[in-house]
């Protein structure tokens, strides 16, 4: 690649957005050229804007603390100065759907995390070591929309990731989950900043997040599924029940899972060769932030723990461990990954390199 | 009732022992003469033995301070000055069925916190909200082995006691559950003290703890089971799977439970009705460490949490909450309770409480 | 008594107006008849109001539950449904000033929690074991003042407790500190609710709180200061400087604690003495919530800690430990007292009992 | 240099132990050629001896996996197999002594975690950036005990890092400090594996750690004192009054300190500016582990913290904020240091490489 692509941030002052300028540093093919944020933050140096919200272990990278902080409702802007937006918009869904339309609408491709746009029909929602494949929707989204060089890509919620990969691995190899229980127990950070208050969760579990269930059982129904005259058709052939709940974690969501197969059903062996064996589409184009194994399983009993798992390959790679026979359905075992980098901005921007080997990210 | 019952804690310098310790301090029907516990505390005051371990956030009774802890080898020392004996015992399993045999042979009746004799076929295990006829089983016990007086009971696992009497209490309303699927947030102090290192649970989940699937899946089948011949027959139309995972939170199990019915499938309004009609055994005979109310629904959205449900009814109730249908199962809700009160010396009290009312428990 | 005095709750919605809601509950002087919060919450029920901030670990009593809550800017409604106010506004400092005296003008006392009015000249800051006499202030803040009947209280900040009351009692048999270094380790609850974020003091200390340090410092002066001409002399003998820090602790504040003495040093005897021999006023009134011992001195080595000594005597004693010679200062020791009981809420209340007494509340 | 100098650690399986294999991993200089234990562990693998209590979040390198634990008794084959050695044990201060001057006897140098020998006159104990002349003891204390190529070499307790470099620089500028008040908040992964139990610490603050104190105020002294006649003699200009509490934080050292200089007081501004000058002795060096800043100075009101910046400059770096005149004595900042890095296993890495340029380990 002749130069970085130039990348804008749209919400960069919330919790993602600074994992988005962390994690940005040094990357081989983007570079941060544009911040925007709400009109507050508008007109004020990303640096003193982050300033009072600034949450994360280290500091703001130097480079970006003077750049000037834009409204990211002014799509104008961004035009003129990125290749395209990573999106960590936070606000009332509809308002996001448009904005995110309105950019892809005047040439900015928008790579987001929010999950408005999530069960738009002509939009992907991608892990890259899922289903790469559903890029190609990109297609009929600016076929139908009119959009030349914009478009829309999202990425699943963070409660999923822990799961998905391991479950897609057996898939490949031909057996068919149809039943999942699915328990979470997912970290603060997942929460945002601030989030959850301190005196709510020390010393406590929360057995709720709202809105957290519905999307675990139906987004991985959308990257399951299959492209059919410019839409995804959800897999119909899984159903999951799911329940979330809030520890006294940082970070990594780990997830407790019980399912059941098809007719092929696979042998414990069956299961750890297939784990053992698989990688993605991310690992085979070798793309900078894929780990190099995405999927690791620990025999150890008491595997995967978030403060030693999480971090995995930078926090990219997703953990299983203690699997064993179900009594109820047919196996179970337990997840974890990272949910602030591989089940969020680290996912996204892997989402990017794939779209800029795809050819659908490119410099103008 | 005249006078108070001499009682006797096996196992007094422990974690269990301790909740003895603080629990029977002003109970109506019981009185604590008897301190026991291994070779290396006996003749040591029990203020003194018990000062380097003593964890409780409360302080020892003054009066139990300066009774010479006896060794709990020695069954003819508690023969002279108890009734009967609560038996927290830790050790290797064998050593521990002999010793609370050695009792019960010598004329003590055993309520026993430990696991080594929950699965002695004529040795009920009770929880007294749901299986109180299963004292019936002490006949056949005496008989059988010949013992007149004495008798061994148990008490089950902490782990289960937050889904079994919202079960038991759909039963009792012909409503019988087939399959069982149940995760577990299980607190710090299930696991004694010293117990779980503050390093490996700072900030992390372990999603094991040896033994405890296996208890959680076999015992409710024992309890729900019903006698015949003189042994616990249990249930056959029962199937449970379990995952159980250490939490960083001091008090209080949480269980995340998915349930199918058989063919009488309840509404959710039968489950909360059912729910909110039960009233077990010790309720009926007002048994002094008995809950008002075993069973508490809390219909908001993110209960029952560790903080503000474990200490209801002093720690004796049950609270369920979050009851939803499940697309894979049945219905779905989360039960919890508090793991040393109700989950283990809260609980064994209750039950002696219940032996005292059936006749098995007397003065000499 | 022939019957209780009426209570209402100036920010009756807030953190400390819930502590409030559950301490008065059965309180044997006082009865809550009446609460106000800001306009938003005004004219809702208080259930409903306090619904979702409510954060304490037990249930809103039922009794309050149905109260219309009314707006804290109208002192009439006030004036006909209590006999005093408790104030624990929150908002701007120079609002409240003006907002408390509004409500003493018209006739109502006022005992607040606030720090709005701590340095007014006229207006004691009262912890009742330390400086009750200071209470007859009320005589010249009315005279200067023209009010009736109304007068303002305040109680101090949270920081100090812990160890205000241990030096006092020294300062009574006759032992001046003259300097004191303070570091203080501040519970959670103490920043209210929402408070600190999770993710901001999980695994972490913050060695600073806005504003804590000024009162550390400042607020005991005036209390060990005397009355002279109608406004309070500040104690001009002692020096302290404080380092205040948050950690991760829900109730408890703990101060470690090195002071020098003047001319007239104590023995560790002498010291040891005197804190076994304190008793304040409150405990020779028999106040309903004065702790019997309102000073308990620790003697194990790693005593007094947040989780086993913040509850003793319903969270109203202070309790310290540690006593040991400083080769810097003279002495050292360790003190903790529990900042939403004692330090905030209930402190308030043992003033109010305190003032009942000396005949400046009273029924209308 | 031309290849690594071949390293031993003894008392290998330990906390510390554990640290010296995750940092030691391609180290530019060292490589482990030697692991060391009790009897119990040799003969076993060091992948499987230490399997049970390994607490590190990252796994065990590969290449130590296999390698055979020796019995730490037997100097002999030390000898044979490195150039010189890390001490971790654990154990009675006198054996291990003794077993340290075994190994310098036997011509090992010896790099010393444990405390046995801070105190030892002709023993050298470093800070790098604080004293690295007092290296040249070893000359005086092979000739006294007729060394030839081995000595002893000990590093400070980890409660006192975060204080003694900040101090160090001022008085490089000839700012005397003569008292010092300092209350400590001292992270849990200072009492090692399993270390502090969860319930002792969860929700809670424990104010006393055994033998903390002590080391606190006193092995600063010796590291400040002077080289005469072949011996440290102590620093008499300064005393130390120290509390030591222990929080619930995995990683870090905060300290509160309070500080009088004697005649040459410095200014607000002198402090700032000879800490922000300040460089030590591994900087000019530029030794592997040296961090570039060894002191850092944060501005801002809330730091330092734990969790934003024990880690910085790989865990080496001493962070201070908050410094401000202190009323009672003449200054007052927080300082806050990795106790296991530059606490522990780092600053005795830092101290080896030291003595490499200086001349003192070299291969054989």
């Amino acid at each position: 690649m002749r130069s970085k692509l130039r990348v804008g941030i749209l919400g960069s002052t919330g919790a993602v957005g600074q994992n988005y300028a962390l994690l940005l540093e040094g990357h081989p093919w983007f570079e941060i050229t544009y911040l925007a944020a709400s009109p507050q933050s508008a007109g004020r140096a990303y640096g003193e804007a982050v300033a009072a919200k600034w949450h994360m272990n280290r500091d703001l990278p130097q480079k970006l603390s003077g750049i000037i902080v834009k409204d990211a409702n002014s799509v104008q802007n961004a035009l003129d100065n990125c290749d395209f937006v990573f999106s960590s918009y936070e606000g009332p869904k509809e308002e996001i759907k448009k904005a995110e339309e309105a950019y892809a609408a005047a040439g900015l491709p928008v790579i987001s995390n929010n999950s408005a746009h999530r069960f738009t029909e002509d939009v992907p929602m991608i892990i890259p070591e899922v289903n790469a494949g559903h890029v190609n929707l990109i297609e009929s989204q600016r076929a139908r929309r009119g959009w030349e060089r914009g478009f829309i890509v999202t990425k699943p919620n963070c409660s999923i990731q822990s799961f998905m990969t391991p479950l897609h691995a057996l898939m490949e190899k031909g057996y068919d989950p149809t039943l999942l229980v699915v328990a979470t127990e997912q970290a603060l950070s997942g929460a945002g900043f601030p989030g959850v208050p301190s005196l709510a969760i020390g010393d406590n579990i929360v057995p709720y997040i709202p809105g957290e269930e519905e999307k675990t059982e139906r987004e991985p129904l959308k990257i399951l599924g299959r492209i059919k005259d410019g839409k995804i058709e959800d897999c119909q052939r899984l159903k999951i029940s799911a329940t979330c709940t809030r520890v006294p974690v940082r970070d990594g969501h780990t997830a407790i899972v019980h399912v059941k197969f098809g007719e092929n059903k696979p042998s414990l062996e069956n299961i750890l060769e297939a784990w053992d064996d698989f990688k993605g589409i991310p690992q085979g184009l070798m793309l900078p932030s894929a780990p190099i194994m995405p999927l690791i399983y620990r025999a150890e009993p008491d595997r995967p723990q978030p403060i030693k798992d999480r971090d995995s390959e930078k926090g990219m790679a997703v953990t299983v461990g203690r699997l064993r026979a179900c009594d109820v359905l047919d196996y179970k075992f337990v997840g974890l990954s990272h949910n602030t980098l591989r089940g969020a901005a680290g996912g996204a921007i892997l989402t990017a390199e794939l779209l800029v080997k795809k050819g659908y990210l490119t410099s103008k």
